[in-house]
């Protein structure tokens, strides 16, 4: 099958290569011009034959509503877009209601597997209408894990429920990790446990915790055993947040998801000016030396 | 009414005083010659007349224990033993079946007031028989604030209630000082809004949240209005800790008073271990950049 | 001074009624024939002289835009709306840059105090240019609690900024409310303890703990000693998620506020999907008994 | 290697038909007659030659207790006593100290694995003396998973560890089994989301949230796509109260697994006596219906 993939950073470059792999012919395109095959998003869809298929993986946000504004002004009636990158399922709506009008297909689609999906296939999540996400399936099917398919892909629901498929997913990853990690604080501290590594290792089969981010952790902690010199400085790429206020909109209590996403707003801060208030507080009434 | 007080540091020297003030006659013992009436336990005992009044106010723990055991020795039938430190309820079931057997009584008595109480009056929560409790109501008469007995002092239940009441008591104390705190730093926070101290003041009369402690954060916020020097670093008394401990043995949901108790603790790390933790997952199957 | 106020409501009723006293002309109107003293908007506005104020006190979302909208047509150059509804902050902005450009004033003003602000005044916090609350303090000098202004008012800065003070104002006492409720849970769950009423009573003077919010408990039980016939069904008015869509959109972390909302969502659920759903994992892997 | 075993439930008798799979020697007692080999501790002991190696894996707490001590008086210098049950890391430390002035060996062995273990080998986690670990490592080879010995089997540390690391396992498992369960109920209540079981099974392969925990949401779903007929109630075995109890002992920050922890509380509430609360002062303040 032909496609025409924008976006050859870090995710898109690894999926037109294991779609290649795949026996798939991709059409990249790039701002980079070291990295695609084509110079223009024009030259990107004259090279495919209609009806075309077209997979956005851009930033979300402005850069992926800008392209699918292009593309509706260069894609025709049935061909098909697939929004391959982080959009929020609200912004899925919008853009498909914008291509809708023209005939044109809209199918959204999460993505998980980071650095190991070229060789270990993504996991993929979709929404929209069923005839557009039959048409994408060869493509689905190449990027997708080998294996049974409904182990490594889901036509999750209307337009938007693929990405918020993913955006659940990466909550429940937050809280998978932080449950790991606060067991990793609690036997680091503790001075009668001698080898906390061999502790996560010996849980790796057989056990009811074993997992893939089980495995890492592993990993991790082989190339450095106490986790020598990572700092507590963690990020977060906005699933996480979206998970937290539609848990909020769709009143879900979510105390877990939460409490991994509001640490991780605590692990980027010098001194929390909650606890200082709290610290000052107690000066007030309790005489409490407030450490300067 | 004559009194021994054992322990004359911060509180107990405060509350002699108070008790002096309100016309009782008070013989004080304490480690610190400069402090002290009297030199010796022994000498403390001798000055007063069966059936005799003994307030302990020492640190909680083993010299609270050790003291009491001394009474145990020194005093006789029909004398009181008043344990007004921070024991825990489970100490006081204890030090009572020591006493009890010698037929003195044992009364434990949360005191709630800090550095304001001199002044201001000690709320007093007790626990232990009832007629034990008559004996030194005068006493907790004179300490507890002007206005209504109710509204100062509870005979709370047996043996242990109340410092089980001080305990709930400095536990919710957590909760409402974090409850606060979060609210501070969320309008720190914004742009817009320009007088953060005055929303505080603003909530002094006619709101739902108006409190004392309210008011101590208004005082807090006229001397460092944007708590400028002030360390995030939080200690905890062991009431905290406590409280939630308890919480887990009655299978009581206790999730905003343990998450002050963990901001706590987390206010007093360098670098967060379960943070580092993630941060390394994060590194292993994203590519993300760990912070070194 | 003359004022116009649309909303008679439960809060736009009485602070009508807190405004006369303090002799102030009212003109109100509202859609129930029975409250109003005007017939229309239209009228509402023949009332009162150039330059007017109104003040708007209906129910936020669509009510509210579409009373300043209309607003927008009947009032001239000069003259000022103050939006003392709970609208979002960010409705204040729209609705600021609707006024703006016919020379009309928009302040908002989140006003606490519920069914006591008749008597003891409301608690006010104003957000606008300052010439536009300056124009409106009188209003406010007669609507907030006897005493100095800066007790029982503020203009926190910018437009928004007032509803965004009164929106954390009622985060905050979400967490404080659950404080004290995790408290008495407690207090009531122990054996030992006799009189959970009296406890909290006595933390009415002299504690740390006290504040209007205690006092409003000991009412409650007063009435109800074991809160008998009380549903733990809780609702949430929308400011207690707002204030936590803020913080996550912040990165301020908000445990103590949160767990205060999600406890609310989850005492409204029959059974809990997430329960459900670790009810069945552990049927799965323990063998352990599932409860139909 | 010949080996007695105390307790022939659910686990320990699965453990005795794995090991005599391996061709090891068992003698087996239990209380109840239909499951044993022996019909005494006496008659276990006599069936084995010294150095003697028994297994106890009877419930924790008394059973426990009573058991070891039984065997500190039938056991001989330079015999071994293996605890695979559950008791706190705080017992094993008791135990040890009971057996070693009779030169009898301690080693505690956390385990993990369930109904799942007789075929699929048991997660085995250690704590004792080295050479103690050494004597009975054929029969934690035998009861581990195959593959390499450290991906199901650590020696922890100290006399402890082994159950302190298996209770730490257990804590993470709360925190893991509600990371999901709170991802079920939010794509649960998505109307855009039509296939939720679909979702997980996607998960399956090639996503970081992939776990054996996982496999097992997935098969639940499969029995019951909507988990119907399925309550909420959720007990709990004792480890994760432990957890966070040493979480707060060690003054660890642990928000994940205590949430997971008191949901699970909550779980069993009819009626939360702090919503209860909340609501009460709701309907003081505001003039909030309070349902009843």
């Amino acid at each position: 099958m032909k496609i025409g993939m924008i976006g050859l950073g870090k995710m898109g470059g690894n999926m037109r290569e294991r779609l290649r792999r795949a026996g798939h012919e991709v059409v990249g395109f790039d701002l980079d011009e070291s990295l695609r095959d084509v110079a223009s998003l024009e030259e990107l869809v004259a090279a495919l034959e209609p009806p075309r298929l077209v997979w956005v993986m851009v930033p979300h946000g402005k850069p992926t509503r800008s392209t699918v504004e292009q593309l509706g002004e260069l894609l025709s009636e049935g061909d098909l877009v697939v929004e391959g990158g982080n959009s929020k399922f609200t912004e899925d709506v919008e853009l498909d209601a914008l291509l809708a009008p023209k005939g044109i297909g809209y199918v959204d689609c999460g993505v998980s597997g980071g650095i190991w999906g070229l060789d270990n296939g993504y996991g993929l999540m979709c929404g929209g209408r069923p005839e557009h996400v039959e048409i994408a399936m060869p493509i689905f099917d190449a990027l997708r894990p080998e294996g049974p398919r409904e182990e490594g892909f889901v036509h999750a629901g209307d337009v938007g429920a693929g990405h918020y498929a993913k955006m659940v997913h990466n909550g429940i990853e937050y809280g998978l990790m932080h449950a790991y990690a606060e067991g990793y604080e609690l036997l680091s501290a503790k001075d009668i446990v001698k080898d906390v590594k061999g502790c996560f290792q010996a849980w790796s089969r057989g056990t009811v915790v074993r997992s893939w981010l089980l495995d890492l952790l592993v990993k991790a902690l082989d190339e450095r055993p106490g986790l020598e010199d990572i700092s507590e400085y963690t990020t977060d790429s906005g699933e996480g947040r979206w998970t937290v206020e539609e848990a909020i909109n769709m009143a879900v209590p979510m105390p877990v998801i939460s409490a991994a996403l509001f640490a991780r707003f605590a692990s980027r801060q010098e001194n929390s000016p909650a606890m200082q208030a709290v610290a000052a507080l107690r000066g007030q009434f309790g005489g409490h030396a407030v450490k300067l």
